[in-house]
């Protein structure tokens, strides 16, 4: 399979209007081109597992970073987190939460679990733009992955 | 304390080039105010557990990220990260590796002992100093530490 057809980002998100502003200015940055949008949890782990429709997909091409909302219906955000860092195939893929929890409770829980960073959304439309721009420059270009696919 | 006396970035890098390279970065992206420089793996373990010469510094005031070096005198760099993700006192800092190391067992080793982000310096002086800066903005600006100091 050629790099250029891998997910290189899963953005797993459910409300449709942070959805399409993340995938907005992941668009203006150059890097909306390799995203698979997962609308909840239950889809986001079979989609990393490769179960379900997803069953055809290849294990070993993994994402360069998950972004992860927390309140999510089916499975939500911390007991995805909790799944993909308690199996060996999946634990050193990099995850950021993206949320709007500011709860102590919810930023102690993420790290506990390993995420890789936590990051609230801000409420006003620019700014909120401006952290999906630089998250994904930063997971994107300059981070080093654990893995790159063949 | 005053929050504003808190370091905020722990920068672990005995390379002097390297060192004057980064603090000019964050200098020039207004970061630099808060920061302290520990030249070996020794001093940065003394600084984070609040061992000798630091042993009047409060553990609790924990760094919103650690910049650490692998290649390092006395204690090398992951020797570092065992011992910061060992410690319920530190484990949840967010700990970034900033090497010139590629190899493949220095990153999954490093994602394994529960790094939360692996950056290779460029070699390019332009392209570190713009690696610095974004790194630098994602980790003090955008990114949610799991603790504030009081």
């Amino acid at each position: 399979m050629n790099r250029s057809d891998v997910i290189e980002l899963l953005l797993v998100e459910d409300n449709p209007d942070d959805l399409a502003l993340t995938l907005r200015a992941l668009g203006k940055a150059g890097l909306s081109r390799q995203v698979h949008v997962a609308r909840d949890g239950l889809e986001a782990v079979e989609f990393l597992f490769c179960e379900g429709a997803h069953s055809g997909r290849n294990i070993a091409e993994e994402p360069k970073v998950i972004l992860l909302d927390l309140k999510l219906p089916k499975l939500d955000g911390l007991e995805v987190l909790k799944r993909i860092k308690g199996d060996p195939r999946t634990k050193l893929i990099p995850v950021v939460v993206l949320t709007s929890s500011k709860e102590q409770r919810d930023i102690i829980e993420s790290y506990q679990l390993g995420v890789n960073s936590y990051i609230v959304k801000p409420v006003n439309f620019e700014r909120f733009s401006e952290a999906v721009r630089h998250l994904g420059h930063y997971w994107l270009l300059h981070n080093q992955p654990p893995k790159i696919a063949e």
